[in-house]
């Protein structure tokens, strides 16, 4: 596993061929591993809602982008999803809001159908906000202006993120006559991150978040740097101890393999690479990609997130990659292994490492600039390749790319994180963190509650952001159970809420009238 | 009182003669009127400290000055006081940090006694940090680079100056291997806010924060716009009824005189104007600031703050107004008055109204981009002239003077502020707004307990941020119980801290050891 490699770990994929522009060379992402279509709005009829823009501000924190002109422009059009207001408890009745992450919100929307579906329960009206600089909200008028270069890109930060969320709050409540609107904030993965720290910076806008798989513990020193390996690792050994030791041993193999007279052309055809590879390294980080994604949708019941999936994925792959029978070389099942992800559905021919689309990446520049998340691999414990994470590295790394410094220590100074169970034990309210312990970025999640009302909810059998997903006829009960738990909580939220401002909601009298689709 | 006089109330005056550029005609601030002398080290052996920069981040919350330049520099030299360390128990000792406001850090240091005094009581270690674009503390190199467009004073904002704090409280902990060091914030008037907000904002870095005389509540509409006005007329009519009237009668009576033949030369003349006044407003503005001033100021002891002065120094100005025993005219029994405020000394022959030394005041900019504080006077309740506050008229003057754009919403969207007690009723926690009500900036302090550890403590006899000030033998029993209550609130949250971390602290135990000044 490279340097480079590990830099790319991103949450979620959002590789869309939207625009082409000649691609960096570095850093690659696991990304573009990926060849989930294109969100469609063809998916969402069970969601109803209207597209929007709001005009929003580029700089909240200085006012550079008066004087400067930056381009020509200091606002930018920000995407946002309104759902329909019929059933909305008009005026005052709850806001249910996403906070968006790194990739189109039409796409999140769609894979966050809890909020749609416990919407209705509350007479609440649901908003998907789109992150700037995904999607269809890009400064400067086109993605391809905004990514442009460093100075185009300089305004994709988190905190701005945040303020533009909170702006937009404003907007919308004054606009729709609904100040006294209670806003509860959800978000999956970084989105839920940013849920997090919404709430713990504008109190005074959302009443509650509930913060999905989002790992705010997984910078600086906080926790161990190899504890997301060891995850995805002991996601494997659960299913199969061969399987772990298998892959395990299968760098090394493969490595050498690759280093034989003809062996890169072996391992193409192996692995039915679409062109013949010219290192191994490339190879590696393709498998290994493929394993940190299992972790992530380990999901009990066939999917399609970031790929198509059969039910238990990981489970399956290993079943390809214990099946000797036909005397099957370890280089082939391992291939056998990884096709269940990158081909369940069987469509490819063979698989082209060299398709990043257009190499606009933002979470590319994020993870070169505040978003410094340390990952390592262990070799005591993990089943992947030894790897120790160096901040001087992914600096000198992002100076190449960007020509930025990175800001390693940032997001703690901004948001915390070290002693959160001191610092928040009678500080804030109204959080839950709700962790899938099969998910490698629990490990970088609250797991324990902090508080009365800053709870960790934690799924032992459950993966990235299981609960924020739409509800299936499969869903075990522990998830159903799992997301009444988070209902009862929001609703607290908003009935103290309600008490507060002395206003009596009819909103949640009439709760038990409604039933969502996530109870079964 | 002309709007533009009402734009420039700021609460501090920070008109150092550092440098010479063309004043702007507009807009006037309060703060050319104030003929303090510039600070100087010598008046503060009391207080043992050691100069020093720290390289500051010009901005946090984006990248753009990575890539711009921006003048040649990204980053500029923030000045801090650091307090000596001899008796600091250290490592883990507290740290009492002041937020430096609109102006010179050492001017600040020498009139907060309050913190030097109480330091040995905690063994704590006494920082005052300089807000960015005052005093030394310039972006650009240099105050006249720093101010010398919209573009290069961008950057002063009150969330950049947060940040910096939190930056060099982090990186100076970590400089003195004293991580586990809690933080308690001190701040009076704008430095009370940025001290409040940043225990909000940033819990993980400052345990708590005595915000001495914060108006946070001083925006949009939270409170009614004619509050301060109101106060300082109260502070008048409380001390004589027949000093608020005159007062009120004299801005038509001077009016009427300035149309008259020769009418501008004779209140000139009346005023002592060094140079001929061209027209009545600018001397109703002279007027009509020093009312303000002494609002903020009036203190039961003789004081040199904003300019030297008796004690209960409104007594004194109404003495000399409703002194008619010569005959005097209305105008002259004004003067008599308003001289108390410029002239307490009798060091000045004559007044120089266009005295603006460079007119780079740094709060003339916070007033025309964030620190939007609707102020107006009420001719029901007030002794000055009526005035409305209008969004759009400071939109007007602003965009005239720097070409920026207000953001009139902008603090309470960032910082809150509508309906506090319900928002942090269940979130926050250890901060006291501390008020005097006869400060004219009380009516935007928060007055009334929110939770049991957001505390304030109101004293009706109390002028701007007085606890803060040194300690004197004239204090009255009041001031000198209101500090003790301070103290016993700072040293209830270091000891909660110091349980939840789990070290003695032998920082607290011998307390009973040291007796600060501040006590008799």
């Amino acid at each position: 596993m490279s340097s480079l490699h590990l830099l790319s770990l991103l949450f979620l994929l959002s590789s869309f061929p939207v625009l082409t522009t000649p691609s960096p060379t570095y850093p690659q992402f696991l990304g573009r591993f990926s060849h989930r279509k294109k969100p469609t709005q063809t998916n969402s009829n069970a969601y109803s809602y209207e597209t929007r823009y709001y005009t929003q501000q580029l700089d909240h924190f200085s006012f550079i982008g008066d004087t400067l002109g930056l381009g020509g422009d200091s606002h930018f059009q920000q995407r946002y999803l309104l759902g329909s207001t019929d059933k909305w408890a008009r005026p005052g009745g709850p806001i249910f809001f996403y906070c968006g992450n790194e990739g189109d919100i039409v796409w999140f929307s769609e894979n966050t159908g809890f909020v749609w579906e416990i919407a209705p329960r509350f007479n609440a009206l649901v908003v998907f906000a789109e992150h700037r600089y995904y999607g269809e909200s890009m400064p400067y008028g086109s993605k391809e202006a905004a990514y442009s270069s460093a100075k185009s890109l300089a305004h994709l930060t988190s905190a701005q993120a945040l303020a533009d969320y909170a702006t937009l709050i404003v907007d919308l409540k004054r606009n729709m006559s609904s100040q006294d609107s209670p806003v509860v904030l959800f978000g999956g993965s970084y989105a839920g991150m940013l849920a997090a720290w919404m709430r713990l910076k504008y109190p005074h806008i959302v009443i509650g978040a509930l913060a999905s798989s989002a790992p705010i513990l997984q910078f600086d020193d906080i926790v161990p740097a190899d504890t997301f390996y060891n995850i995805v690792s002991n996601d494997f050994k659960r299913e199969s101890e061969s399987c772990f030791n298998s892959i395990k041993k299968s760098w090394d193999v493969l490595e050498a393999e690759g280093k034989d007279q003809n062996g890169l052309l072996k391992l193409t055809k192996t692995f039915r690479i679409c062109h013949t590879l010219n290192n191994t390294g490339d190879l590696l980080d393709w498998i290994d990609s493929a394993y940190s994604y299992l972790g992530m949708v380990d999901y009990p019941y066939p999917s399609d997130f970031l790929m198509p999936l059969p039910a238990n994925p990981i489970k399956e792959v290993c079943r390809h990659m214990d099946d000797d029978s036909d005397g099957k070389t370890l280089a082939e099942r391992i291939y056998a292994g990884v096709n269940v992800y990158y081909n369940y559905t069987g469509n490819y021919t063979c698989f082209d490492l060299d398709d990043d689309p257009h190499g606009m990446n933002g979470w590319q520049w994020q993870a070169c600039t505040e978003m410094i998340m340390p990952l390592a691999s262990n070799p005591e414990s993990s089943m992947f390749p030894p790897y120790d994470f160096s901040f001087a590295d992914r600096e000198y790394e992002c100076h190449m790319t960007y020509n930025v410094s990175i800001r390693p220590h940032w997001i703690t100074t901004e948001f915390g994180g070290h002693n959160i169970s001191t610092v928040l034990k009678k500080f804030g309210s109204n959080i839950i963190f709700s962790n899938g312990l099969l998910d490698p970025w629990s490990g970088g999640g609250v797991l324990q509650n902090i508080s009365e009302s800053i709870i960790a909810l934690v799924a032992p059998l459950g993966a990235h952001h299981i609960d924020l997903r739409p509800s299936t006829d499969e869903d075990p009960d522990w998830l159903v159970n799992f997301r009444e738990a988070e209902i009862n909580i929001i609703e607290s939220w908003l009935s103290d809420y309600y008490h507060a401002i002395g206003t009596f909601s009819s909103v949640l009298s009439d709760r038990s009238d409604h039933t969502g689709t996530s109870s079964r």
